[in-house]
């Protein structure tokens, strides 16, 4: 039996960053999500209340392919109060074949950022309007910069509008974005801004009360809520999901517990229709946008589809290029 | 931060043995369990049907304890034609207060074996008779070895039984109980010997029908069944369940959906019942045995407290005697 590969942040930050391969590994994985043998059991979630703390594991196998991967993401918001980061965690890659613990990447949550980065960029691929001359993120954390950064890789904006309740944080946020894509990269001064006058927004926040509205949509407009990832949380308002030409999502039955689509079924809409999902779009399987003046909206809550597809991609670089700690089973 | 601490198998063998100390933290474990505060999501499952295998996540949290595991244990049963073991796996400890990554213990399985058995002695330290002069094992694995080991830190037989549907295969399971124990340990002809002449019994089969009848049951006895871990396994008969003095089990949200609850409910038994649980008996919550001459069955399978607390043995083992690997973040 060949050893372990043991591989840390810093050599996996070598070897995987968020670009066309990574948007590319993400798009193949949400694909296969649409097709048979994908087997994806639910999340499983643990809620740490004394310490403000929540772990989730992922996980998902998709047929044909040699390994997967099992993801741990804790989340402690408490932590920066103590000097640590909010989110950590590791991914184990397994045989799929035998079982046998392949490797592990202690990547303390660094390639969750990726794959969830290049989900947006996916959808922004498949249901962006093809002309985008502003892109807006409503956000300021991690997620905020790395979806500006991959949905530029998709639509390359040359004008962007950050907005956060914090301006400090929406300023910190703009300067990276500019300094990561080129763009002009400017602070809007609430969030209806950022949606009026982009073709392109991402929401990355931990909100549980709606902040886009339905009157602030408008043609040629996509936007994609990736914030919304447990019970509670939302981003969009219940009628601005009714109200756009198109609402698609990553997985119906993980986005109707915890993603947009369970506020916008307990209002009353979408009940009787089971939403496309990305992949649908992608295979071909179901209709995404038909014309350019449309809005539509993209609702991810992260699949276990995209930690292995993220995990097997770093594996690979890692047994061509060499960093890693084999250890002996 | 601190290194994450990677260990081994051969350094985990070397820490944490099948000893009173295991079947204490176990003990505890079940304690809790049964106590306010507990968090123990549903175990994740995933099956990989080309492959013949299986893999499953457990976790659990135990209040006022400092970090807590999660286990992957993946169960790929046509390994040994490949010249591998069928049973494999992981836990990652972390911290309960910050969700970071403390350790991970490479342990192939083998805190899984412990904890399990350790189990089956708690339940023949609070369920079994008094006197056990014989006992008894159908199943001749891995497990078979190991619960009768563990029970006879608890019970000191003198003589066991070992009934499997391979002699050769029992023969052996035989002979190394009885170097383990100094036990006289001899091959049943069948099953039904196993439980008319022992005071403890434990089943540990795959088995998907059921082994034991209700017509083999006598006075003087208590089973553990431990085999029965997954919808469609099962090695009690309804009816054996239902004539019993007494049925306890792990965790009845558990059991009713993969242990033999299931199937005695199937059966119209113990349908408007609450069966106690282990712990519950344990902590006087729920009435166990009351006299000797009782019939006595538990059903065992497998909870994520008792990963938790082998990994935190094996933790506060390693870091007060010095092996594994500390890594750095």
């Amino acid at each position: 039996m060949d050893d372990i590969l043991i591989v840390n942040e810093t050599d996996l930050r070598l070897q995987v960053a968020l670009d066309h391969d990574a948007v590319n590994v993400v798009e193949a994985a949400f694909d296969a999500l649409a097709g048979a043998g994908v087997v994806m059991p639910p999340v499983m979630s643990m809620d740490f209340a004394d310490a403000n703390g929540e772990v989730d594991v992922k996980t998902a196998y998709l047929p044909g392919v040699d390994s997967f991967a099992i993801k741990v993401s804790p989340g402690f918001f408490d932590n920066p109060q103590l000097g640590l980061p909010s989110l950590n965690g590791l991914m184990v890659v397994l045989s799929a074949k035998t079982g046998l613990v392949e490797a592990v990447l202690l990547d303390n949550g660094y390639l969750t950022n990726v794959r969830t980065a290049a989900a947006g960029a996916v959808a922004a691929r498949h249901l962006a309007p093809p002309a985008v001359q502003t892109a807006g993120v409503i956000g300021s954390g991690m997620q905020g910069r790395m979806q500006m950064i991959a949905a530029h890789l998709e639509r390359p904006y040359s004008r962007a509008l950050v907005w956060s309740p914090t301006h400090e944080n929406a300023q910190a946020c703009a300067e990276d974005i500019a300094q990561a894509t080129g763009a002009e990269v400017l602070v809007a001064t609430c969030p209806e801004e950022v949606v009026s006058e982009s073709q392109l927004v991402v929401t990355t926040t931990p909100s549980r009360d709606p902040i886009v509205q339905a009157d602030w949509l408008h043609s040629n407009l996509h936007i994609t809520a990736m914030g919304s990832d447990q019970e509670g949380k939302t981003e969009i308002a219940p009628d601005a999901i009714a109200a756009a030409d198109l609402y698609a999502c990553d997985r119906v039955a993980q986005c109707e517990i915890m993603g947009e689509l369970r506020g916008a079924r307990a209002a009353g809409h979408l009940r009787d229709v089971t939403p496309p999902e990305l992949g649908q779009i992608i295979r071909g399987m179901a209709t995404g946008r038909t014309a350019d003046a449309q809005t539509t909206i993209c609702d991810l809550t992260g699949t276990g589809v995209q930690d292995t597809a993220i995990a097997r991609l770093a594996l690979t670089r890692l047994r061509e290029q060499g960093p890693g700690t084999p250890f002996p089973r």
